[in-house]
């Protein structure tokens, strides 16, 4: 497998890099980032948070502004941002900046001209890992994180793949896809019209209905949602995903913010609070 | 005079606004963006940080990559980013990206076409502080720090106004224009092919001719400057500035730092150690 290297920036004493490589999941080349903090320098194999980014973004936008490599530095973890959707002037798009290409809402989609390349759900639970896991010098402890779409693929993955990570967190997730515009709009598409078949992918559905099995753990899980968020009442839902919570005694913390919006500059204000929350649990 | 808020967003407690005014000496529209700290939302006055960007950006940059609110709104700090340049449909402009809109070097231009427009001294030394002094609750005490074309401009704008900042910073600045391509293109441009016009636009001249005037003191610099920035040797060239420092004996600290490049990777590491150095002789 090649693995092209497009650019490196020294950043609090770590490297950010950018890498390419041809993706079997996805079927077509993928951009990804990744943050590795000093203590990967010197040799030490550091935890991993994957960051799964919202609507329109590439793997730039958490790195660019999230000012989350500072923590990260001192933390000693390892951030990977990859692209939210396969890419390509041969991937099916759609003129919608919420459906398409940077519109892959982290499902396996079923459904043509959807199903050939975007197997997002597929690429960020295993493809990515062990690309990252062979490539780096990491631990295989994992945590993941995202925002808005990315919020929504953190916590199915996390809530779908228990074992494998050790902590989960989102800011301003989709909560409820199945019962709001964005994600009946991208659901009906990758899934088809049959809702039956959505419910994996709503992190309430999953977060009502987990239980502890196998002698394993719920992945503790932390959500931030600003309150003057324009997309909160209609589109993100976090009321439905904290009683879904309730049933099933999941260990959500979910706290809102008095004036704080959708934008990066919220993101930026509580990430050190998100990556203490990750540096303990990957311990 | 009418000045429009165009967006405001929550950060760090504090709120980051950008706004659009009709400016007297560019003779067109111009934005810029504050952040205001919580401080100052209750009631403080608060002295501003005025940060200088460069090529090809404008106000969101160093809002957006910098990292900057964090300590800011620990510090007590506002801080205000104004464009590159004079803008719009009927402002001259040049098809490179280091000349015309994006990149008016905080001259003021006496060449036409440039002239009608190209007067960011002016704006940034006299009409902006005014606007916001005016406007927000800031006290009379001023900072200033820029990157690259915006660390030239801070530098050139701190030593020739001695009396109206407490001190000055620069990321990877163009130190010797009148000797560089970048500063040779514009110089020429916006002044005019004799060469003697342009050393009031040269921080290594005006720091090797810094004098102790009337009472007054000098205004303390620091210089960051990655080691491995593309630009440095042929466009930067810090050691002339350090060189200027040490024949007037000015108060200039120039660190280097091995790795990092030209990049907001760059400052988003080192803006700590720069706000710092502010908040000190702000107080």
């Amino acid at each position: 497998m090649t693995v092209e290297n497009l650019s490196s920036n020294k950043s609090f004493g770590g490297w950010h890099k950018q890498y390419s490589h041809q993706s079997q999941s996805l079927n077509c080349a993928m951009r990804f980032a990744i943050y590795l903090p000093p203590q990967a320098s010197r040799g030490q194999k550091v935890p991993v948070l994957y960051w799964l980014s919202g609507l329109t973004c590439s793997d730039e936008n958490f790195m660019q502004k999230a000012g989350a490599q500072r923590l990260a530095a001192e933390l000693g973890i390892a951030i990977v941002a990859p692209d939210t959707s396969p890419r390509g002037s041969d991937v099916a798009d759609d003129e919608g900046y919420d459906l398409g290409q940077g519109a892959g809402f982290y499902v396996n989609a079923t459904q043509a001209p959807w199903n050939k390349h975007y197997q997002m759900y597929d690429y960020i639970v295993n493809e990515l890992p062990r690309l990252i896991e062979s490539m780096f010098p990491v631990t295989d402890k994992r945590a993941i994180a995202g925002h808005s779409m990315g919020g929504h693929g953190a916590l199915v993955i996390a809530l779908r793949n228990s074992e494998a990570y050790q902590s989960v967190s989102a800011f301003s997730p989709i909560s409820n896809p199945i019962n709001c515009p964005w994600g009946q709009k991208a659901l009906t598409a990758y899934l088809g019209r049959d809702s039956a078949t959505w419910s994996e992918y709503d992190a309430s559905v999953l977060m009502r209905n987990a239980k502890v099995s196998n002698g394993g753990t719920l992945v503790p899980a932390m959500v931030s949602q600003g309150e003057a968020d324009n997309f909160l009442a209609e589109q993100l839902k976090p009321e439905v995903l904290q009683a879904a919570a309730k049933v099933s005694g999941y260990p959500l913390v979910l706290e809102t913010h008095e004036g704080y919006d959708h934008s990066y500059y919220f993101i930026a204000s509580f990430i050190e609070q998100h990556l203490k929350f990750h540096a303990e649990h990957l311990r």
